[in-house]
């Protein structure tokens, strides 16, 4: 077998066989297969495309390429959750908690921000001492004894996928959905998930910016879900607006911290119930989504949630007292409130706006590396639908250099857009 | 500018500009731009083509990405002759010295073979000493002194050109129009052409196997050639069965020069005076091709081409008592007949069969690099159209190696193809 021939047999719109995409990325990840040829053939994938059974076997090939994890011998079935990225989306932090309260033991590996999206271990590293580089065996550990893991991803895990998307990423061959999903799906896979729960994005703050692309991005993981032998579900929510209030990695963590304390956005508890409902089901600790959200709401009331939490920020290394006393997180030493232009009702935030915005603040990357700046952010009061006077605060900008605060608050005010008739509320889920 | 969203605006099927293409090609002749971003680049070129004006502005990038000769000096106006290669094509050995004779100077840098179409280098070398390696510098004093000159291309002729085919070789980038045009005419405006008669096969024999891929090569080539402002002509020729008689180095280089001596084989002889006529048209040697065609058959029977090509060989370090007497080359060990298995008329030599039965036998090379055997190769005798007795000699095998003439026996026994009825000869020329 020649890479040159895989490369040849994919421009030419045929279909590669398992063996064929097994001898590229094993090849690809031990180096005999040069960058040069895989991107050549990134470039064939992302122009001529894959069919399912073709994206299923290059998700397990990659998920195949280090180490896979085994966790039945920890939980009787692993539920992964895994959302595509978004602003303000702090959904992980408040999830898992809330399904560990429901009896299920829940381990998960997390992503960093990059770009206008955030990353959930950024946001749990503005608690002192948090950390996220457990090896695999910490993490099965704590699995075991605690019940509750939330960590970064470990190096040998589908190291085919970390070296393929730093290719895509400078070969113009990130948006193709063949390669998308199975790099979402080969590192669930790689980390043990049994069952998977995705949280598909769709809208301007998304990668998916339209509903069919969000669709067939969906469509498509839970068909290598299948393929592969993994129960697998996808949500379509929105991410037209950010999600809840908070934007920015310490006013995200209060927010999930405050939803634990029962009291969260609306939208936000919302949607961490469906989405913990779901979970809960696959998990088998739920007959149905009924039942796993009347469960995930008692576990908010009765606090075992919020005490879940206390145990995976303690176990983590974390200062649990922050997450009784909010004020305890590093603040921004600007604090300024935008003020609405005119009154009226909300038609639009657009997320991307505001996710660049907290970027230019210092609460993201723009390249790999960067520091962040945990302080700083946005916290939005006024989402599409509601009423707005003249003068009210839109958003709160938070920020720690005074001379960026002219540009935040531009921007902000370009997220928004009115209408003088009234506009009903973003769904928060679609189908 | 990036080179990654160069890449994205050709993935993305837009239209690129002078100044990317430029952008591109200089960063990756200089090393700025790496390997895995050049063959993403080529992937994309292939998949989604380019209109003429780019791969017009990619030809010039390439042509002046090292050295561009400047033959003003030198001649009063530069024609180059390409062959799009074939089996059995010794065209360039015959006509430069036709066009010479008639009063044309003519300086050309030509290939080696590759696979199963020969090279004009590897068959000059068959007469010892025959230097193929002449500096610039060389080049240009003997066109001035001698008025011919036949050697290989120098290094820094359009090294991103080298550079970029080594790349496609591996990456199934090498079947694009716009790349295989660019690579052919880069090199010849590199040389200092002013004015270019490409001869584009087609056939089992070459490299676009059908009149229709031929047709656009060509048609692109010209057109490219009228953006650059260099007068070209395209002729569409037949390379189903070999040209001429002899496949293989030191039997195409007798050819060569029996043609000079007015014995040449008709097929052949007719193939270069055609050639000829058109090289002497665009060089304002003859008015017109019937001026043209009359003065190469002059040329031949007066001598005066037979005496370039002793100045020829002679500047460029060769033995040209070779040029008077054949007898001297080199001869195979083995030479054998393959007769007819029956009775009937010739309809198919396949040229693509009998050139790769001649690597075989050691007349080419598999890779790059690879030594080759000057004497051995084949003489065809029948061609489409003839009629054959059994029995009869079709071909003769030249080996150096008795093991090898049973295989090369089945190959020539396999390459041809019979009917009951007469068959009519192949055309020449298409078009």
């Amino acid at each position: 077998m020649r890479a040159v021939d895989i490369i040849t047999k994919k421009r030419d719109k045929e279909q590669l066989t398992a063996e064929e995409i097994d001898f590229f990325v094993r090849g690809f990840t031990n180096g005999e297969i040069p960058d040069y040829q895989a991107s050549a053939f990134a470039m064939a994938v992302l122009l001529n495309g894959m069919t399912n059974r073709e994206t299923t076997d290059l998700t397990l090939s990659m998920a195949h390429s280090g180490q896979v994890l085994d966790l039945s011998k920890v939980v009787d079935i692993a539920v992964d959750k895994h959302s595509s990225g978004g602003v303000g989306d702090k959904t992980s932090i408040a999830v898992l908690p809330i399904v560990a309260a429901c009896g299920l033991r829940a381990g998960k590996m997390s992503g960093r921000g990059l770009g206008f999206s955030g990353g959930t271990l950024d946001k749990l590293e503005s608690i002192p001492g948090y950390r996220v580089d457990l090896t695999t065996d910490e993490f099965l550990e704590q699995l075991k004894e605690k019940g509750i893991v939330l960590t970064g991803q470990t190096l040998d895990l589908a190291p085919a996928d970390g070296k393929m998307y730093a290719l895509r990423d400078v070969t113009g061959t990130v948006p193709s959905m063949p390669l998308i999903a199975s790099s979402i799906m080969c590192k669930k896979i790689a980390a043990g998930a049994q069952a998977i729960v995705l949280d598909v994005k769709v809208g301007l703050g998304a990668f998916m910016e339209t509903l069919e692309e969000g669709r067939e991005l969906a469509h498509l993981m839970v068909d290598i879900g299948r393929l592969a032998g993994r129960e697998t579900v996808a949500l379509l929510s929105d991410m037209n607006q950010p999600l809840g209030s908070a934007v920015g990695n310490s006013l995200e963590m209060i927010e999930a911290i405050e939803t634990l304390h029962g009291r969260g956005p609306a939208d936000f508890v919302e949607h961490c119930l469906h989405v913990a409902a779901h979970v809960l089901v696959l998990g088998r600790r739920a007959k149905d989504l009924k039942e796993g959200r009347a469960l995930a709401e008692k576990s908010i009331s009765d606090g075992s949630a919020l005490e879940k939490l206390r145990l995976l920020v303690s176990a983590q290394g974390g200062d649990f007292s922050f997450v009784d006393d909010t004020s305890k997180f590093e603040r921004a030493k600007f604090i300024e409130a935008v003020k609405a232009p005119r009154s009226g009702f909300v038609s639009q935030v657009n997320a991307r706006t505001v996710g660049e915005a907290s970027v230019a603040l210092g609460a993201g990357r723009a390249k790999k590396g960067d520091p962040i700046d945990h302080a700083v952010g946005f916290l939005v009061f006024k989402k599409v639908g509601d009423s707005v006077r003249a003068d009210e605060a839109l958003c709160e900008i938070h920020a720690s250099d005074g001379g960026k605060l002219k540009d935040a608050r531009e921007a902000i005010l370009s997220a928004y857009r009115y209408s003088d008739e009234s506009v009903p509320p973003l769904p928060l889920f679609y189908e």
